[in-house]
């Protein structure tokens, strides 16, 4: 496999980063909502954290039944078990990004995991 | 610990969620490089893949030494061992996140790790 996997997202509903790029260690997709619009149900996960970032617009998430209001540069944890559900603003449509990760998988990061190779 | 995490990011040189967000099973830093400005060093990961999507503006990667075009709107999946470093354009700058997953740590989902609870 190339040590590289490039695509351009351009504005759609939704698009599903795993397959166009053979991702392994995450699914990643861009979402959009138009305004009044929502996700029309409830869904929780088995094993993976998922983590939202907010793109563009407003809207609000429930988690476990409380309102989470969403506005660009907010971002998002919710753990595996959380019940949630996204909705744009009644005023606004919202753009987002949902990330995917199994929960407790990451061991070293950054400096733990990097290696500087020249400077 | 709470069912969800949330912050707002604003626009810095680089943010990083992990602390801020508890994440377990990746780490995202969202990052900007003024115009002409590049990261000093080429890096690679031990065991993390790295997924980079451009936020605005535009730059390049280089990766194993191949130049890689960037501009907002496109993602891009580095193998751990590809030994990549990021620049801004010469005429303007660029937002980016990179998400650092453990590779091949993915097991199930969407549909095949969430479970619809009510809709």
């Amino acid at each position: 496999m190339s040590s590289y996997q490039k695509t351009t997202v351009t504005a759609t509903a939704r698009t599903e980063l795993h397959d166009l790029l053979a991702l392994t260690g995450a699914e990643i997709s861009i979402n959009s909502l138009p305004a009044g619009a929502g996700i029309p149900f409830v869904h929780a996960h088995r094993q993976n954290e998922e983590i939202y970032g907010i793109l563009a617009g407003k809207g609000k998430a429930v988690i476990d039944g409380e309102n989470v209001a969403l506005a660009a540069g907010d971002w998002l944890r919710v753990a595996p078990a959380a019940k949630r559900q996204f909705f744009a603003a009644e005023s606004e449509g919202i753009s987002y990004l949902c990330i995917q990760v199994k929960a407790n998988s990451l061991e070293g990061y950054t400096q733990d995991d990097g290696i500087i190779v020249e400077d």
